[in-house]
């Protein structure tokens, strides 16, 4: 009995080539199937974590071996501190080991961590074979499975060394969200938001009401949410695909959200830290009279239906400051952000007066 | 006073982009100035080997200071046993120590290997920067500063991880050789005559009489001999530049060389393995009624000019054969041959009958 669920299928097109992006529940056991449809290669190698690999894992081998996949598992340990440059040195063994060659099939099976790691590796063995991603965070499902962008931290800063290479294909399968944290599920959620806020007011308008059934993962709602989702990221990304222009929308939130999740030394999650982000910027841009105060009430009431902060931020705000001007986007000293004029309309910004990015940050402690 | 020496320029146009080799006696003097005129960038990463370092880096950083680069050097240990991942990893930290950003330049300064770790470093930091390479021996003069192939090996093999990535200039300074020594020199003349064999017939027959030139270290003849290569090079990649058909060429003596170069644990030089493995595949298209007995007596004499080994091989056949097999570049367990026939030109054959490459090898214990 062969697989054969309802799938929503999303095509990324960049410079030249396209892939497509496969949504559909219980994909991960059909995973096999549809990996064979995408190329005749014997060996799948697969790369987990420590939390996903005994969830997951046995679940896609068995796929992937029903489908004649000669299958090699690697497992390396959970977290952002082993996205580095000794951890891909043991993907390397493993894939070098296992005699890769230039038709095998390399799958990143977990969240962005792993998905990055392996993308690297996938992109710099043998100078690039192909690459599959299985994301299983919302938050990797919506982001890092558009963009093409792999890579590793150094202790300098994050992501520092990587390289562009596009998968062959991502498979999502909403089921995987079942076992998320609930604190991992709301940090997906925040780039939802984002998304809308972006560029969508009319699925925007909706959220607040309908984002619960997200919480309470409902799977169906979950698998509409992701595919909307990747949608918007890859228009976004194909309309810019060298990040000389509007991709930097989608750092809505990121310019004071990646300098809160630093300074608090990662105890915000990438999702709760821009969510505040979020916050801020669009006071800011009620501040210069781009944003109406409705439309801020609405960003922040949608942000917490989501269970993200939106206030009580404990942090100094002096060192979120400097960690803004720090920041590897900032160009000529000036710090750059994206603004909503209107939900689902931003606009970039380089001239916002020190007194009011201040003001900003200072808010989000009440 | 500016510098203004009579410069040669090639031009590689690969994908849709295009950068220059220029090539000039004293250019490394000079190297600021074009750095320069190619880009805006305040810093300058230059990496090179404890070999070359104390001879020229001395006079390509003064030259970059002079043009107002602010100039960051590393220096790897010389020897192929460390184009690995460790060194990579010291790169990485000088490069990111030294906050480079992608404006920055990275400056390869040596032969084949620190251009390929090099290279790799600066494909994959800040997910690339721009690079230039200043290739110092012959053989990374007229093979490794065409095609973009960047890597480092591992345990299990050599260039198993690695990247493409294309230069933004080439600059050669043929005076770079005067320090090379004999074998080195005569290890790249090999490169030389192989592309004649596969590309130039004319320029075949004057190499018996002048390559004794380049051998009594005539600047004059090596910079023009180094253009005369790197034009064919980059004609042969520019018409084949993924692969799939005639850069194959550029492998002829490759397929009996690199598993002579194995089996002799690299106590043959790249270019002497080659050399051995043209003889081999001169005299295998000779019995395949191919090439006529002059043809390959006109190889194996110029080689002979060129001081490189054509025979006295020491090692055994049998393992030698077996190394052939094994070969990276064997598809479907046929091992592919670049055979001539006649000078000048080439064809490719996987139906070479075992007995006439056993016969091939063998013949080079005389």
């Amino acid at each position: 009995m062969r697989y054969n669920p309802p799938v929503q299928t999303v095509t990324v097109n960049l410079s030249g080539s396209a892939y497509p992006i496969h949504i559909a529940q219980g994909l991960l056991a059909g995973a096999g199937e549809f990996v064979r449809k995408l190329l005749k290669s014997e060996k799948a190698f697969v790369v987990t974590d420590s939390n996903v690999g005994h969830i997951f894992l046995t679940t896609l081998v068995h796929s992937l071996e029903k489908s004649e996949f000669q299958t090699v598992s690697h497992i390396v340990p959970a977290g952002e501190s082993f996205k580095n440059l000794a951890q891909i040195g043991q993907i390397y063994d493993t894939l070098i080991g296992g005699r890769i060659d230039r038709q095998s099939i390399v799958i990143a099976l977990g969240g962005g961590v792993v998905g990055d790691m392996t993308g690297f590796a996938a992109a710099t063995v043998l100078r690039g074979v192909p690459f599959i991603q299985i994301p299983t965070t919302l938050l990797s499902m919506v982001d890092a499975s558009v963009g093409g962008k792999t890579g590793i931290d150094h202790p300098l800063g994050k992501n520092l060394i990587g390289a562009f290479h596009q998968p062959l294909a991502v498979l999502i399968d909403p089921e995987t969200l079942k076992t998320l944290p609930a604190r991992e599920l709301r940090s997906g959620l925040a780039e939802c938001i984002k998304h809308d806020i972006i560029r969508d007011a009319d699925h925007f308008s909706r959220l607040e009401s309908s984002i619960e059934r997200a919480l309470k993962l409902d799977i169906e709602y979950l698998g509409d949410l992701v595919a909307h989702n990747v949608t918007i990221k890859s228009r976004v990304v194909e309309a810019d695909p060298f990040e000389t222009g509007e991709r930097a929308h989608l750092n809505f939130g990121h310019t004071f959200g990646h300098a809160i999740e630093t300074i608090s030394n990662y105890t915000y999650t990438h999702g709760e830290s821009i969510a505040l982000g979020m916050v801020a910027a669009a006071r800011t841009a009620h501040r210069l009279n781009l944003l109406d105060a409705d439309s801020v009430e609405s960003i922040t009431a949608t942000l917490a239906k989501a269970g993200l902060p939106t206030g009580h931020l404990k942090l100094d705000p002096a060192a979120i400051i400097n960690a803004m001007i720090y920041d590897k986007k900032v160009r000529a000293g000036k710090i750059r952000f994206v603004l909503p004029d209107r939900i689902g309309h931003v606009v970039i910004r380089d001239d916002v007066p020190t007194p009011l990015v201040h003001e900003a940050v200072e808010s989000l402690r009440s």
